[in-house]
């Protein structure tokens, strides 16, 4: 093994420690879940997050929700180029949509969804039912006014105003 | 047909006009993509939102997530109890997730996620993407450190702080 490599495993050991370390200190501060997440960047911790759902009447405020929204105001972009987010918990599906949307390099998670439900959250139920059609959901779910909503698509596909992301 | 059930198709179709009107003036203002949703309680609409993603460097700002914030805020409530999304298109995978933590009780789309692909937008490459093993994805994704997460996850079930989402 040469000495970069060490190098970058003893650095991704420190990134994933301060997300666990988030994580714990989220129950002791009583702020929300057992979740912690940090952005990095060339080599760097760039931003941080926990989980404020509970404390912030967001169901939307999860860890990695709450540290890619700081690390996009720090980088002043909507996109995480060639950045890493170190995660204590595999993401939830509404997480997991919000990495794909920042585009980061690369992600590392520690426990997993099946851990997650195992403590009391709807983590794996969530990941069940986003894979099902939608007439098949739990929460009722119906289409309408579909022609109403293409005819908006058609205007932004020619739109000169739109910024592509 | 009753006339409660017409009462109630007629408001179905104010509140999904109004999503998708938000989703047009959106593109007019340049403030992000064409998406618009809004939240109704007691046949209300107590919030509304448009996707803010490249004016608000903010990649999670989707109409739904920013609708869903927004009304829990006038909630003050994490849960969106006995409410329905009217969303101008199927939810993305990070919206549907927030959908689903939130949890209200109907939810009401306009085009669907093939034609958000159509109109140039990742969402049904993201629900590909979910579904896959983690091994498989795009984004490069590994686990590590699951025992000392697992360790947290322990802390929470004890805690006596701990709220429940």
């Amino acid at each position: 093994m040469d000495k970069s490599f060490e190098g970058m495993n003893e650095k991704q050991n420190i990134f994933m420690s301060e997300a666990i370390k988030l994580a714990e200190e989220n129950i002791k501060s009583g702020k929300g879940g057992p979740f912690g997440a940090v952005v990095v960047k060339n080599g760097k911790i760039i931003a941080r997050g926990s989980n404020h759902v509970t404390s912030d009447n967001d169901p939307t405020a999860h860890a990695e929700v709450v540290a890619i929204r700081e690390a996009c105001k720090v980088l002043g972009s909507f996109q995480l180029d060639d950045c890493e987010i170190y995660a204590s918990c595999e993401p939830c599906p509404m997480c997991l949509g919000a990495i794909y949307w920042a585009r980061p390099a690369k992600l590392y998670f520690a426990a997993s969804r099946h851990d997650a439900a195992q403590a009391g959250f709807d983590d794996n139920f969530i990941y069940q039912e986003i894979s099902a059609e939608f007439t098949d959901r739990k929460i009722i779910t119906q289409q309408m006014f579909r022609n109403e909503a293409l005819e908006v698509f058609e205007i932004w596909k020619k739109s000169e105003k739109k910024i592509p992301y």
